[in-house]
């Protein structure tokens, strides 16, 4: 059996009952780690599991997964996602070779950003389409994520926005340079970056989806002892310090409840501004 | 500290092990038992966890709220939900009054049908926001459910679709009759109810949003060893029984992928009329 195993979001102890021994008993144990990371160390989670992690990058998944599925008929394969396995990310591809290779599956879920993000106190129902938000480049500052804010605005609903991680990226200056492979250090997309890039595109669209008297609620670290959740203007923002990653940011949406403004407040960066601009931006008329 | 600790989908080794840890130290257990069911009962759970749970109709929570949030501020109480705390349904109420008690509060979180839809190979990434179908009865067909779908199909996206649970609901002909409180066995909304429903206000509404040629999914028992996903029309699956609670119905958007398409062509009850229902609804222009 090839197991999807769950993570969670915060730390070793995310981990289900279930899903523990899961990997105390499977033959080999992969980590895939480059969608999104746990606030551990391999090592730790080494430890607390008892058992030794592959670490599975982009690569492997990609273009090894016969490696990674190999006798997956016979015994028991785990392969550890943070989050819930098919949450923030897919594992489709994986999941249909298993299917052509006749490798029954299983999912083990666990908690997800997706509805982690509850912490802000706002309801699960009112969000619309999650979106992503990568790195802009010199070269390539891609506006699509703004189509689809632009899309749960309409309707008035809030919008989680997913935050960009590069682990393992492939330094190209380097390798031009030395003809050797050598890796950047890992980045982590900070709630001020990805406001500041929402910023830059609605200078270019106008459309007023991302200006900068709407509301954003910033998170980070959500399901640890130190997660935390500041809520201001895009304008207010655009400098908040969240501190460590992995950060999520929301985009309010109109069709909000006095409960989830009440709940929210605690969080504002500035309480003064914060009801201004939710008074002004017509909040509220869910 | 007052913890909120999921206990995720199916049975009682979904818990974390951090949740664990705190129910075995926790001063009092409460259960949530009215917004979801897991597919073990109560006896199994207490065995499992070693310890006594008491029962939280929604009576209990949202009328004696302070009698489970006694004492809080000094020792340990777990309040346990199923699914992630905060996922399908808010305890946002209990939350803020933990708040207004200076109850300092955390969250475990946990695996969520929100998520664990994933199961069905759709990117969670194309789901709009989420409704609800309550039972109908004679005099209360509320349609509302109607227009998130609608909002959700304008823009091409999927929706999910929770369905309605019946726990611990007075018997009120009993109650005229007798003047004693007698309860209604629990009712657990069908993916077949669910769906009737959506033809009926189809035919009252016209917009085309639930045409008995639209294509849905029904899944049931989700983080189960026995779960089952469905695929079909809505004329299809009128009359798919897919047994034991719980259920849930997805209204597949067009804005899909052909992996998606290939995913859910395995679970099809009919994979010519899939096939049709597909090219004929204009699915896959993503």
């Amino acid at each position: 059996m090839f197991y999807f195993i769950g993570l969670g979001l915060a730390d070793e102890k995310d981990i289900t009952v279930k899903g523990l021994e899961i990997v105390q008993r499977a033959e080999r144990v992969y980590l895939e780690a480059y969608t999104a990371i746990l606030m551990v160390d391999q090592e730790k989670l080494e430890a607390f599991y008892g058992r030794p992690l592959i670490l599975a990058d982009r690569e492997m998944v990609e273009s090894s997964s016969d490696t990674i599925l190999e006798n997956a008929a016979n015994v028991d394969i785990a392969f550890l996602v943070v989050g819930d396995p098919f949450g923030a990310t897919t594992h489709t591809d994986l999941s249909l070779r298993a299917r052509a290779l006749n490798i029954p599956t299983r999912t083990v879920h666990n908690a997800s950003i997706l509805t982690g993000v509850s912490i802000t106190g706002l309801s699960l129902y009112n969000f619309g389409q999650t979106t992503s938000m990568v790195f802009f480049t010199e070269s390539w500052r891609p506006a699509s994520f703004y189509d689809r804010l632009a899309e749960n605005a309409s309707l008035g609903l809030h919008s989680l926005v997913l935050l960009d991680i590069k682990v393992k990226e492939p330094d190209l200056d380097a390798l031009a340079r030395t003809g050797r492979v050598k890796y950047d250090p890992p980045r982590f997309m900070s709630c001020a970056q990805c406001v500041s890039q929402m910023l830059e595109i609605e200078e270019s669209r106008e459309q007023g989806v991302c200006k900068a008297d709407k509301l954003v609620v910033g998170v980070a670290r959500v399901g640890s002892e130190n997660q935390i959740v500041v809520a201001g203007t895009l304008g207010e923002m655009r400098d908040v310090e969240l501190g460590e990653p992995l950060h999520s940011v929301v985009l309010l949406g109109t069709r909000t409840y006095d409960l989830e403004r009440e709940f929210l407040l605690e969080f504002a960066k500035n309480k003064e501004s914060f009801n201004k601009a939710w008074e002004e931006g017509g909040y509220g008329k869910a």
